[in-house]
């Protein structure tokens, strides 16, 4: 089986696992108990958010609250900040930032502002700074497309963003960039989002990196862990393996990205230019490929696939409950539905091979001709 | 190392970790994705969904959500349908009811009663109903107090509740009765927190049991998991395990209960009366026995106990960062300062053994004496 579908969720890290199970075993301890034991887990916490922000931010400048997903980390995000007048993000966001923008509106909090996209996925920057106004109290761009690849230079954009009305509070969803992507937060990003299923951790572990001097407030409320932050008792095992599996990442990252490049660039060479076109531009993230066999549907072809042991996406999995047939995001681009409908997504991780690659491509092409042929 | 502050957390079930771990080698599939790897793991979600509900609800009449904690549940339920006019609760509720409660009050959406406790630690049902009024919307009661241990009989409660307003929605948070207490609910329960980490399941998971026909709101919201009502990528792993450790505590629920008043009636016999005096009642969960060494620290004798080899309790670990001396539990309960001072609360698992129990009235009565002596 050759699982091309990382941005969905990627397999987790075994050994990262069974490194974390002496929280299950030995150490599981409630981290807000008094004793000795428990105490110890404060301590174990701080040097995990440690780890966890150090390889992306500067740790005198930033902070990280742990949360249970990115969704979660997004929608603290959003409802926190987002204030009467408007509130800025692109057409190209995940739905936990794009339904919660809609639902500021319903809820009459701030007028939702969506920026357009350029072709390759990536906002368009000069729309999207027109849209900033007096008035904008939140500005959300997420760093990497999920479903595209596109990468928006979310440091930049901040910066941007904050010439125009300093006073606005800028949040990036950089779930599928932690641990691809090497770069670092520049100071203007006040917010950032990330997930462990990514990157090899578990579901059900995120984070939200906040600016040191901004104050968050609580999404959930109680018993006052995380400084009060995010109250519920903090998720150890599932932390420490999002550390584990996050050291590993992060030790590899450059090499990764490059392997990953060439490899996103064979798959591409490999693939039959008569059934596909190319969505996914070459300053893209290498971690996704995303392609459409024009005038076929996407979802046969995934179900094609998978029968024959190839599991590749077709947009976001998080948008399948919507069931809505085309990529809103994909449209977004400026493509037309019969693209849409064909979008195939191809997702990598480190442990993806050049064999996986090749066999990939034989498979979707035989795949694609195949269907076509059935639909003349 | 005898633990007895399973009230805080437990140890996870190891086998039933063991178990799950398939969730994390081979069946690690987004539960939303198209293909069919992906969506098998929804059957097992609704497989997970039956198994823990079926075991305290009708099915016909009730459904479960997973979110990430009991907190999630609690907020999630009270800041769904909290609305104009009042919110009922008790004074005894844990800090992730009691403080959305008093945030009510903060955000202007409604104003929080707070019913008075007996001196068992139960609500006193008198003057709950007398709160009730044409007004409220609203009113949570716990099932079982995490602090003291008093159960409240929720199942005669809602009803004499919707007796006095119908259209009051009714959430109890269950978090220290599931998988502890064989108990069936009632329909006039609309709503019931669980979390899998107080019954051998992980940190990091928990559910909200809800009234079939109740249109519940998503809190997390994004991309529409868990039929619109929890976004996020579900828990997969942690969700499987809950339910393995889960199927366990239900298969000997009785036989526990009853070894384990025995226990609590042991351990208390066992205890020195110079020292002690009890605060939980018999009628109270068999998994607590709260008592105060009045006159004395609650928080020095953990220390003392700890470096013996026993772990106990001084009240909720969720509200040790609250950094309030006294429980606001102990004190509703009618007792003075130094009463509230001096209490520990010992809470059992079904692993606790009798020589646990023994060991530990040992380590009690020589650390209460030895701070009892010194403190002359």
């Amino acid at each position: 089986m050759i699982y091309l579908d990382n941005a969905a969720t990627t397999k987790p890290n075994k050994g990262a696992f069974d490194r974390a199970t002496a929280y299950v075993t030995e150490k599981f301890y409630n981290p807000s108990a008094l004793y000795k034991e428990g105490f110890a887990m404060q301590g174990e916490l701080k040097k995990a958010r440690s780890v966890l922000l150090s390889r992306v931010a500067d740790e005198s400048a930033f902070e990280l609250v742990f949360t249970s997903c990115g969704t979660e980390s997004d929608n603290q995000a959003i409802f926190s900040f987002a204030r009467r007048g408007n509130a800025v993000t692109t057409a190209g966001e995940h739905s936990a930032v794009s339904v919660a923008f809609h639902e500021l509106k319903t809820r009459g909090i701030a007028e939702p502002r969506f920026a357009p996209l350029n072709k390759d996925g990536s906002v368009n920057v000069e729309k999207l700074l027109a849209l900033v106004d007096e008035k904008t109290s939140f500005v959300s761009v997420m760093h990497v497309n999920n479903e595209i690849g596109a990468i928006n230079d979310i440091n930049k954009i901040a910066k941007l963003v904050k010439e125009k009305n300093p006073r606005v509070i800028f949040h990036s969803d950089g779930v599928q960039a932690y641990g691809k992507l090497p770069f670092k937060l520049a100071k203007e990003v006040d917010l950032y989002s990330i997930s462990a299923h990514k990157i090899g951790g578990l579901k059900g572990v995120g984070a939200l990196i906040k600016r040191k001097s901004l104050v968050l407030p609580a999404y959930l409320i109680g018993g006052g862990q995380e400084s009060g932050r995010r109250s519920g008792t903090e998720n150890t095992f599932g932390i420490m393996q999002f550390v584990y599996a996050a050291e590993e990442k992060f030790a590899t990252i450059k090499e990764d990205y490059a392997r990953l490049t060439d490899y996103r660039e064979r798959l591409w060479e490999l693939l039959d230019k008569e059934v596909y076109i190319r969505l996914s531009a070459e300053n893209g993230t290498p971690y996704i490929l995303s392609v459409s066999a024009q005038g076929l549907r996407g979802e046969i072809l995934l179900h094609m696939a998978d029968d024959k042991g190839l599991i590749v996406g077709t947009g976001s999995a998080c948008s399948s409950n919507a069931k809505n047939r085309y990529s809103k995001v994909v449209l977004a681009c400026g493509y037309d539905e019969k693209t849409a409908d064909g979008v195939l997504r191809l997702s990598f991780s480190p442990e993806t091979t050049e064999e996986d690659v090749e066999r990939a491509a034989r498979i979707l092409n035989e795949i694609g001709l195949d269907l076509k042929k059935r639909m003349k």
